[in-house]
């Protein structure tokens, strides 16, 4: 692993750093915000998903979450959303290929090659954290925003016992019904929809919810809204009885100043689960 | 002047406009973050003056301040480093030409004809914002970062009475000794050093001080600070008995992740200044 960059940044240090992925079979680079309280011991860890064309610098310097992550003890970590690099497969289309991981592992040609973002993020990383950093990773908890809702709630989901909470801005709630979605499903994953089901946070809501709390929020003005489906979301949650909080924010669209606006109770709401 | 975009956040609006400017001969471009009292009726205003290489985005997008300004019911504007644009004069060093205008009225050629970013900032944009938007220009603050606190802090000794508070992060202070100074305005004002002395800190600290409150944050691990120069300042506050508070923050270095976490404080100390 290596060290591209650390700023001394609210009392702690925000990094990033470059490493060999087995699982992306190519280097991967991600940023981590360690609080001040991580130079005495572990401290808690909110994972940060990005959506579409974001790398992980996006939100490390958009969304203000390391206030809010300061003030709460707890470190934040920033993946990249895809495998990177001249090797790497790519497409013209921004919401396919690098930059547009999905968070699956996929098994189609020419993706499988590297696009294991799935493995990278919910094994390979985590493990590199735990035995790098100051990080209790029995405390752990999940947010993201666009794509990276999607993969936050799919993971949170999916994985039962890992994260103590999740919460997601904008998120795309109903890939297997979206063109935010059946697209990169469609080529990451082939043709068999029974594939797709367990990266649908809709589908995962109806078959198994979350034992743990949930926050989302949308923005009424989203210029993505009809792509991101939280209708598909908002009625599985109901059904289910799932303990959530699924908040329509008004006049909010889907770019960073929505992020960080709401930021600060993401922060908040993560704090109370971790530190229950 | 015309809208580029306008994002909800944080309950009040994040502008970008376009206008043509007389002074710059050029159009310029500004954010501007509106609270939400700004509905209400005027609010006060506070400036924030990039460093070198940043357009009106930087700040906007990594600083953090509209958490805090929501929080105080306060305006932030976010002009240009610069004019800009193919007809504008340009050099190939990131510290001179577009992005780097240094605040100051350019009498040399090539500079001149473009170059008037003194009247930009202190004339013409006030008066368009003025006329344009919720503001009450009776409350006026400034802060800026690098090359905008050498500009925040000059204009504000330069205009008693304009501004209620000054404070700056890592700004350059002492340009007519330092190598962030005399390059830019040998090219922009010319060999004669008495037409400089208006664009130094250190030297108008020296000869007329500010008559309000003060507030510099600077790193000790600033990879500038040699040409930051803050023992000048400092030296020229102590010896005037200057209000101010100057402070070296511990491992803190030049970036925006420096900005964002004395943002709070700064936005906090201006608040008092300008609903005393």
């Amino acid at each position: 692993m290596e060290t591209i960059s650390e700023n001394a940044c609210f009392a702690g240090t925000q990094g990033v750093y470059t490493h060999p992925s087995k699982s992306c079979a190519c280097d991967m680079t991600f940023g981590l915000f360690l609080p001040q309280e991580a130079k005495d011991g572990p401290v808690p860890l909110l994972w940060y998903l990005s959506g579409l064309t974001c790398t992980h610098e996006n939100a490390m310097v958009k969304a203000g979450a390391q206030a809010w992550a300061a003030e709460q003890g707890i470190a934040l970590v920033f993946p990249d959303t895809s495998p990177r690099g001249d090797g790497v497969a790519d497409d013209e289309a921004y919401d396919l290929g690098q930059g547009a991981g999905f968070y699956v592992n996929a098994t189609e040609t020419p993706w499988a090659a590297h696009f294991q973002m799935w493995d990278y993020v919910t094994k390979e990383l985590p493990a590199l954290l735990e035995e790098s950093f100051a990080l209790d990773m029995t405390r752990q908890a999940i947010t993201g925003h666009s794509m990276g809702g999607h993969g936050a709630l799919t993971m949170a989901m999916a994985l039962p016992g890992r994260f103590r909470s999740v919460s997601a801005f904008a998120p795309i709630s109903n890939p297997t019904a979206s063109d935010w979605g059946r697209k990169q499903l469609t080529a990451y994953l082939g043709n068999n929809e029974t594939a797709w089901a367990s990266h649908d946070a809709t589908l995962l809501m109806q078959d198994k919810g979350f034992d743990g709390p949930i926050l989302i929020d949308t923005g009424t003005n989203d210029q993505f809204i009809d792509l991101l489906k939280p209708e598909a979301l908002a009625a599985a949650v109901a059904t289910r009885r799932q303990q959530a909080t699924l908040r329509l924010q008004p006049g909010y669209d889907h770019s960073y100043f929505f992020v960080s606006t709401f930021m600060e109770e993401h922060v908040a709401f993560h704090a109370d689960a971790l530190y229950a």
